[in-house]
């Protein structure tokens, strides 16, 4: 891609109530565009990162067996009365408005466990259809009070939210450890897979525990208690004495730091279920009460995160598995140089953005380090037939052919 | 994909209140699930159709040098007052809500022309910035009165909405031009190219005509007077003797036909950019408006086209470029040779849909049908290594290799 052909550019200016880090490095370099507190429009820039990231979920969610589907936005009032869930005493975030045909009371989804069992249920007869296991990436909206930390907190997101549908408590347990492994790959495969940590945190209506992925992040609204050695991080929220015992440790087995949440996954158990008369025909011939989990990942939460655990002064640094493009070309002095090395990256199916401006090379020095791409490339007469090759990550530089810089980048040396 | 593994089912319940036939058919065949009037879940099998023609969609638009972007849901008030259209008196498909915070009034996106034109407006500057094309898939929310056209009208429907900013009338026609012929390209992939006409209709503010793309369909809403001898297509709501004039035809060079709108462009001009103070600095140094037009397609709603136009009383009939599945197994008697079969598909990249269920062979046939995938497969003892396959849209049935069936859906005979 050409720069030129971006329409968003790099900014210094940030709206003066934008507080939060991760959306003003993103609007000054023309990822995302705010709309209104914890609501962002994606620019071409922004949303490749976005759908990279859905690509690398969808392929984990597709190899546990999960089937992709799509909800509607709108719901109706009667789905989330069946859990006394709708009143907006039970549930805060809560947008509602009216149709204009008759005046019915309509929301927008937040969450979709309700109605996600009302669809299934219309389906479900026998144990042979079981398990059912369905995921989405959905347009979430959440009347949030503080939406004040950027694509974090949205009062607008993108969510992959996974509900699975189990015949017992083996089955589901069999399920829930598959996501576990599934969001392990996940988050090593988006460059935070080292500092996420599954997190014991308090449970939902069936079990002693949930389960949050937390990532050590500066930026980040929990705190929870961290033993690396052993493998375990426990919710500050949950920290006591009787926690300690269960583990058979010491408070000071652990280190206290800060994370933001990544994903979260629940065992609801069969009460909800029970509310909701979703049953399905056993073996034995009785009904019984489906195994609910769900299983949620924040994708432009996870975006804000990433963006905040590796931005420095100059600007943001991608994973290379989500940057937008792999490498920010710029050209010294005559041009031709820059555009033979610009169609030969397209050849070779490397993703290239090619600074085609006509700015001075200091400028697109600071716009390549803001906008984060992970190798910066410059030719120039001086270099004769080889490329200068700036990694983002670690400053470090090297002059390479076009032959080794392919097979740097295609991490093959 | 095995039936099994697919939580959907063929069903003979449709909800009482759905009189629409293509909601009808996709709720029985398992496509879709409805929520209320005019908002459907789409099931896994119903996402694949809403996928591919998404796919056709966005490659037609990258060829004509179209940005994807995503735009939020949430809109301000503020950008909709500029142009006057944030009243209910004046807009009156509108869902709107209230922030918790602070009660202020939000809407949610029925179109995105203000708000498009509020983003870009923060990047655009010289006349060298100029065209920008952009195109977004977007979860579109209209209040309509009367949604009961099932997927065709929808309160809740993706469509694929483009905006064109253009430096003068030329480039702008350019522009609109290269539109037109990419929806023709898109149309004919879709499968009813043959039978979609560019249409002239009630213009906007700046032209005397807009053009809609109409299809022949006797679920339509619309009617247009049609010369297929000379291409030529006419809104009925514009008919009269002055237009006439204007081709220089008389109503009797016309049939008049029921028709349903796929896709319409707008030439907005500049009269959205004046109020809105959407101006770039023009090589003169003069500050001029933007010249604006608007490309719309429904994707849902062009699903629903599809399967008014094609289905007949067996149920559904999908083009190949969009069924969920290219061809539909079904193994009479013992299994191990569909299993092989199965397996031998996969491995030559066609998809397949294995009916694996423990069902009557004519109860899979009904569902075949009724599902409308374009080749059903049989496989049994009589036919030896030789398979039965049955054309969905003619009905023609062969026996072949399994050599000869994967040239046939590849189309190389």
């Amino acid at each position: 891609m050409r720069y030129k052909q971006i329409f968003s550019r790099t900014s210094k200016n940030v709206p003066a109530d934008e507080k939060s880090r991760n959306a003003q490095l993103l609007i000054r370099a023309g990822y995302v565009n705010k709309v209104m507190a914890g609501v962002y429009n994606y620019t071409p820039l922004g949303l490749l990162v976005l759908e990279k990231i859905k690509q690398i979920v969808r392929q984990e969610m597709d190899a546990i067996g999960g089937q992709e589907l799509l909800m509607s936005s709108l719901q109706k009032k009667s789905t989330w009365q069946k859990t006394d869930r709708w009143d907006d005493q039970k549930v805060d975030v809560w947008f509602k408005s009216k149709l204009k045909d008759g005046g019915t009371e309509v929301g927008f989804g937040w969450s979709h466990e309700e109605p996600i069992i009302e669809m299934i249920q219309q389906y479900l007869n026998s144990y042979k259809d079981l398990p059912i296991n369905v995921y989405q990436f959905q347009n979430k909206m959440r009347n949030e009070l503080r939406a004040k930390s950027g694509i974090m907190r949205g009062r607008e997101f993108l969510m992959k939210d996974m509900y699975s549908c189990s015949l017992d408590e083996t089955q589901h347990q069999q399920f829930y450890n598959s996501v576990i492994e599934a969001y392990n790959r996940i988050f090593d495969r988006l460059g935070i897979g080292e500092d996420t940590f599954v997190t014991f945190a308090s449970g939902g209506a069936f079990t002693d525990f949930s389960h949050e992925f937390q990532t050590i992040c500066s930026a980040g609204e929990d705190y929870i208690y961290l033993s690396k050695d052993r493998k375990i991080a426990i919710n500050d929220e949950i920290m006591s004495p009787e926690i300690l015992d269960k583990f058979k440790l010491t408070i000071d087995d652990f280190e206290r730091v800060k994370t933001a949440e990544v994903g979260n996954i629940f065992n609801f158990g069969r009460h909800k279920s029970e509310q909701m008369k979703f049953k399905f025909t056993d073996k034995d011939g009785q009904e019984k009460p489906v195994h609910l989990g769900s299983y949620g990942i924040g994708i432009s939460r996870v975006m804000g995160v990433i963006v905040e655990k590796f931005a420095d002064d100059k600007g943001l640094i991608w994973p290379e598995q989500i940057a937008p493009y792999q490498v920010y070309l710029i050209g010294i002095g005559e041009q031709q140089k820059a555009e033979e090395i610009y169609q030969k990256l397209l050849a070779a199916g490397i993703e290239v953005l090619y600074d085609d401006r006509d700015l001075r090379p200091g400028q697109k020095f600071a716009d390549a380090e803001l906008i984060g791409i992970p190798y910066r490339l410059i030719t120039s007469d001086k270099l004769g037939h080889k490329i200068e090759v700036l990694k983002r990550q670690t400053g470090e530089v090297e002059q390479l052919t076009f032959d080794q810089l392919v097979d740097r980048i295609n991490g093959r040396k």
